[in-house]
């Protein structure tokens, strides 16, 4: 992967911090706190597969007025020294008396001032990623300073891909694109479902990937049960659907696509409902616009495949994407967050094919002002088939 | 990868929990919630790489006298379904309204007498997966129920491994073994640092990992600056010193080992410094034994690397290892965990070769009673040397 330096343009990472330091004064949040790998590599493109490692806090502190600073362990400040940042702080973690605590309230201190409010992401798809102790004295130690949920503040920004970002998970598409449609070569009937995901992981580095930071999927007569499951062992049996959904990840951005295969030819009900949701995603394709709400979106997917005379699975049919598999909104009948242009989004429809069994597909797009713009190449209408 | 119910015996995860519960007693604690990936699959040995998308917070709450409940999203009704857990209660996630809050607060108040302590890893290492904003309103809604640290009692259980788990840990070993064999294979002059990352993760998966979570390395003249770096598109140049690092994962536990190659015959410095830290490994895997502390082992690779006339680099040089890519203890001066038989433990001493250049070599053990014992295949004294 290259550097993010040489990837975007300089003016990418000032134009983020300025927007979301704009963003931070409308909310009233004089200083914000980042702590997650990806609002830290939104920020400052400080990209590592570090955060593997639960044992260290990482930190970022982003106040309305100037560049944001890093207070990161000191094992990441020669690459964090790389990034745009110049601000960067360290401390010589894990340390079990004081893990970068005194250093992050001494940094806050500095830059907030008195009974200014903190903001930080307390909100749905976010967590705190530090121990809760030390969040607990943190709170304590800026206690004229409010602390406030900054998640709005953050989302509002990051849910608005610039080009470049947009260009990187169209990269990242067209790794998985072309790992799929290896699938046949190495997908044939008798082949253990785990080793099918391994050749799948293998196809996605030889095509580009830096790494596959996920892939789930599953192998099961005329359809699925779930789609969350590592690989077993069991071979793959003629009749069976196979489905391989993968998060693969070039340049720190992701893709986050499924595909469905039949190994032999497929049950009437298989092929019908693979073929009604290929519709309900075309229907929205063709009418989704800025303006809608992400309950919107649920709605209608499940109104087109109705139409097709199929049954809508449950669970979200769609989300955000970008810097981690999934982002925000989630296209559910709760969730109201009005799309907009600059958005990268999955439409991930769900049918069952007979109760307890069920088909998944999925596409990569950005909204445009007017209208879907596809990132991954669309999937076939027609079921494809493993010949056996 | 196989079902944990066919790798292990049926009553290892039973063992795991009275464990749990002996240990939560003695602390003070009538029932544990947990939110992190790596303790939830050993309580339950639900296994996903699902985690991956942050949309949504999981919880396994262990009271002292009955067995774990899950209180997780419903798309992980059927994988948990799956496990030993029998009481798996679920609710419609993301939902922006109540994220499980409610049936997470009924759960811990159905089965924690009044006034009893609720404990959650709140210490270093540990963060708390779940919004901050749904953490404190479980405070106010729990404040019968005191919220204590439950940072010790998980570790100092999950810290000794169970044979099975050695076993896993081994066999993951062997596979990042023999993808270390197969570097000089695609490691030569001129290929693209990014490219043999990739190579690596592939082999990593021929050789029989389930997935590769991590790699970082590096290559330079003599050695090099960081080692949490992804790779960039530089070649491989002759007298450059490549580390390559994984966390390769198989049956969900980690390896986490380093190799060194020298891109054509190493400079003196880099041999020299390769060898030091070799012999200074030899010291630590002959003396080391149960009752020696963490901080113990910083000082004997220190004062062995110091005999060979080496520069100690800075950090930990050592940890745990298991379910995620680094586990407590660490190596440092600060901390005082005494060792004890069945700890997986890494060595990992660093030195510098030149100022801001070094090497690290890092071998996996098991700490028994007699001493350690390795998982990995010990790396050569001699630096070994890819021809150009």
């Amino acid at each position: 992967m290259a550097d993010h330096s040489l990837i975007f343009p300089g003016s990418e990472f000032e134009g983020r911090v300025s927007r979301l330091q704009a963003q931070m004064a409308k909310d009233g949040i004089a200083t914000l706190l980042l702590t997650l790998p990806a609002d830290i590599f939104y920020v400052t493109g400080f990209l590592t597969r570090f955060w593997e490692s639960p044992a260290r806090p990482w930190f970022v502190v982003v106040p309305t007025d100037r560049d944001p600073i890093a207070v990161i362990p000191s094992i990441g400040a020669e690459l964090m020294g790389r990034t745009w940042i110049t601000d960067i702080r360290t401390w010589d973690a894990p340390n079990p008396n004081d893990d970068g605590i005194s250093l992050l309230v001494d940094t806050i201190q500095e830059v907030t001032p008195d009974h200014a409010s903190l903001g930080t992401p307390l909100g749905l798809e976010t967590h705190i990623r530090m121990p809760g102790a030390d969040f607990a004295s943190l709170q304590d130690a800026v206690l004229l300073r409010k602390i406030i949920d900054a998640t709005a503040s953050v989302q509002r920004v990051r849910e608005i891909k610039s080009e470049p970002e947009i260009e990187c998970i169209r990269a990242t598409c067209a790794i998985a694109d072309r790992a799929f449609e290896r699938v046949p070569e190495f997908a044939e009937m008798g082949r253990p479902l785990d080793e099918v995901f391994r050749a799948f992981q293998i196809a996605c580095l030889e095509e580009g990937a830096d790494w596959v930071s996920y892939v789930a999927g599953a192998a099961d007569q005329g359809g699925y049960g779930d789609v969350i499951s590592p690989a077993g062992p069991e071979p793959l049996a003629q009749g069976d659907i196979l489905m391989l959904d993968t998060g693969a990840v070039r340049d720190g951005y992701f893709c986050d696509f499924d595909r469905n295969f039949a190994i032999g030819t497929p049950s009437d009900a298989a092929a019908r409902t693979h073929a009604a949701l290929w519709r309900a995603t075309e229907k929205v394709l063709q009418t989704l616009r800025p303006g809608h709400t992400a309950s919107d979106v649920h709605r209608m997917l499940c109104r087109a495949l109705d139409a097709e005379g199929a049954t809508p699975g449950g669970g979200r049919l769609g989300h955000g994407l970008g810097v981690t598999l999934t982002e925000w909104p989630s296209f559910t009948p709760r969730d109201h967050t009005p799309l907009r242009a600059g958005m990268v989004l999955t439409l991930e429809p769900s049918a069952l094919v007979t109760p307890g069994r069920m088909i998944v597909q999925e596409e990569n797009i950005v909204l445009r002002d007017d209208g879907a713009e596809l990132l991954s190449t669309r999937a076939p209408e027609n079921l494809p088939v493993i010949p056996v």
